[in-house]
């Protein structure tokens, strides 16, 4: 029960912002203790020094990362209100439209690409007062052919995909906060690989607008921080509705952070849950989830998923490849020959499936959610590997998603915390997931989690 | 310009209610000059009269509609507040579950069915007061292959379909509203060849809990009645939200009656469109809207839809065959052999569809929804044929849905007025359409263009 990146301590240079929660850094920089300039410099020192290594940034302009600190510590000093990322320079999946600035979705097609309007998470993150550090390597199209990033932890091994760039950043202490997406295990399995939180909220919490468009039916952003506590500070800030993508819906403020920083009322509960593929994972994984269980003692129960959870994976994949082959036939059209081998494969699979098929994956959700709820009833989470084991050698693929595409299929919230690690020092991470809809109180658990893997 | 059902009377047992205002009937029974008991008697007489003919009953129970009608008598005695359809006989499509009460769907696989429970509108239309007079007829599974209802202006001739019961028991006076569905063209149709008004509201008015589903990108609950108004008496009390159906949205009560009660502003304006397949219409049908726009004078203009519109029915059918083909797998797995011909085709067809193709499909509302609001932005209604004709003759088909499926592809309210008439007698409808949304100003055009048709 290790954790690599747990250690308080003020910023320093040369190992950037690594394991220093967004929070502390946010408390900071509002109290006048840190500059927006000062924290921004402290990443761009260490991106300098560690982005030959790791290659988390697809395009990044420090001079733009300046001005914009420059500007906010202005409006500070004039006195003004600030927002709730006030200075926080966050890392951006590079699928994510960034107005003038190029958005190339991982892909040799989307070359040059510059949109001409903001997402709707980077709206929010510059009402926010954030900084926009820059655009983080993701796979091709968000699908499974590699980027050029490396794990932090061993540049010899791949640091997950899709949203490789984000998670890298944070784990490397390059950014304190990062935003990524999810349509298998985009964001969870990176953030397990590289040690750090990573949270997926429930199917349509963050509006897509002005992000690439993969399989709308799964396709989730997310976020990376160092703890549970900064991942509730940014994604509540992107939590919303947006007429445009009808999976949002208008709700009240989720208040994620206020919650996700509080004391559990009673000691969580957890129901420890091997997915199907259990019996390939890691065997040094596999006794770490029984370690973790002994010490967490009558607080873990466990739970045997019904047989039809089997299903899940193939039914997340007809909706992914057939959504994709719509979504991505344009690429298809204007260049399958500049496409790596998975993203191609993957389009033709999609081009053959039958809506009959198509129709009735879209049906299961329904069921297996009803089956997960009689489990939520007795339990504040499920508790789950993130991945088979640590980050695979090798930068050729980025791992299997095999526990994180039922829980994105379902729709359900799910965070990963770096609290184990493997023999050779690389981090896994413990999947904790909730019923839809209970965001909040999923990170507050996992706070318990991280703290309680800290004592 | 003839309207056949346009005359004011007072109810008369030997023509039942034909002819008469539902809004009529409501005051008159609110203000205690009428009776539910009595009303309902007069539906009965008429049916008893005339059912033999017309064949608009799948199931009905006649103490069932008196003890109703008695029940709610008393409530009124009692001095308690009344619904807003108190003591009004309502006929029920076929596919709309009633509890305790038979829902067949038309379909031999189907003998016997009696649900649990009550849908959305049944349970709505109880709650305002309605008398549930029966179930009407529907083509098999609210597809092609017909019911043996008859059209009521002349047997050998077909009320249209899939909605035929409805439109034919409130053309025929038995009663003065009924509920249909339309997918293609199900409620606009029939409500064309039968003589009476047909509306079916934007996509997502009206939940569909409980209704058969054919299409759930296309199925919509519509409303009969023998003016405007009454078909927005009814609509209104259907309007609404329900969590099972995403479609639906929490929208503020749409005041439907009180806005088609009113008199427009301004004189409207129509935007005529000769829809893709206008050229195979009925000549005297075109001669008709000819004289239809010399009568309206300077309040018509003409509009050519842009060419792309071809390929509305081609993209409307490919998304019904494919989640037909979904939602009633179940028929075709258990007894295929006992299914209409049309049906089966359509389901074979159905599941050979791509799922590329399929997706692709559901984007084209969207386009076209684009070029009709620059339509929209120039007039009060598009004004077009509700059918390529009248009634054909013959009870083996239900005839053409060509002018329906482009609005029910789009979303778009679009309501039939019997302001005309064929050489043989039979009526022929003018559609209005309006953009989505616009319910309410659409019902009172359509009630100024059935006043003005009238005067």
């Amino acid at each position: 029960m290790v954790s690599d990146l747990s250690a308080r301590k003020r910023p320093q240079p040369h190992a950037g912002v690594a394991g220093i929660g967004a929070v502390d850094l946010r408390d900071r920089i509002a109290s006048g203790a840190l500059s927006a300039v000062e924290l921004v410099e402290i990443c761009i020192a260490r991106i300098e020094a560690r982005e030959e290594t790791v290659g988390a940034w697809a395009w990044i302009d420090f001079d733009f990362a300046r001005a914009q600190a420059r500007q906010l510590d202005a409006h500070r000093a004039s006195g003004r209100a600030i927002g709730p990322l006030h200075g926080l320079p966050v890392g951006v999946k590079d699928i994510i439209d960034t107005a003038k600035i190029p958005t190339e979705n991982g892909c040799a097609l989307d070359a040059g690409r510059v949109p001409p309007r903001d997402a709707f998470v980077i709206e929010r993150l510059r009402q926010a007062g954030a900084v926009i550090m820059g655009k983080t390597v993701t796979t091709e199209l968000a699908f499974m052919h590699p980027g050029k990033t490396r794990n932090p932890h061993d540049p010899d091994h791949t640091p997950g995909g899709s949203s490789s760039g984000s998670a890298a950043a944070v784990a490397d202490g390059m950014v304190p906060l990062a935003i990524g997406t999810q349509t298998g295990g985009s964001v969870i399995r990176p953030a397990s690989f590289c040690g750090v939180t990573g949270f997926k909220p429930s199917f349509g919490a963050i509006p897509r607008r002005g992000v690439l468009m993969q399989s709308p039916s799964l396709d989730t952003i997310g976020v990376f921080a160092s703890d549970p506590r900064g991942a509730a500070m940014l994604a509540e800030v992107l939590y919303g509705h947006d007429e445009t993508d009808s999976a949002t819906r208008l709700a009240p403020f989720p208040r994620l952070l206020e919650t996700a920083s509080a004391k559990p009322p009673l000691a969580p509960v957890f129901a420890l849950v091997r997915p199907p593929g259990w019996d390939t994972a890691d065997l040094q994984l596999r006794d770490a989830f029984a370690e973790l269980a002994d010490a967490l003692g009558d607080q873990v129960f466990e739970v045997e998923l019904p047989e039809v959870f089997g299903e899940a994976a193939a039914q997340r994949e007809c909706i992914n490849f057939a959504e994709m082959s719509r979504c991505y036939y344009r690429y298809a059209r204007d260049g399958a020959d500049q496409l790596g081998e998975e993203t191609r494969d993957a389009l033709e699979r999609g081009n053959a499936l039958l809506a009959r098929d198509y129709l009735a994956a879209l049906d299961w959700p329904r069921v297996l959610n009803a089956g997960l709820d009689a489990i939520f009833e007795r339990c504040d989470a499920i508790l789950c590997s993130a991945a088979p084991g640590p980050a695979p050698e090798g930068i050729g693929s980025t791992g299997s998603a095999i526990f994180n595409g039922l829980w994105t299929l379902c729709g359900t919230p799910a965070v990963t915390v770096p609290i184990l690690a493997a023999q050779n020092g690389l981090p896994m991470g413990v999947q904790l997931v909730a019923a839809r809809g209970e965001d909040a109180r999923l990170l507050r658990t996992a706070q318990w989690l991280h703290n309680w893997a800290d004592d």
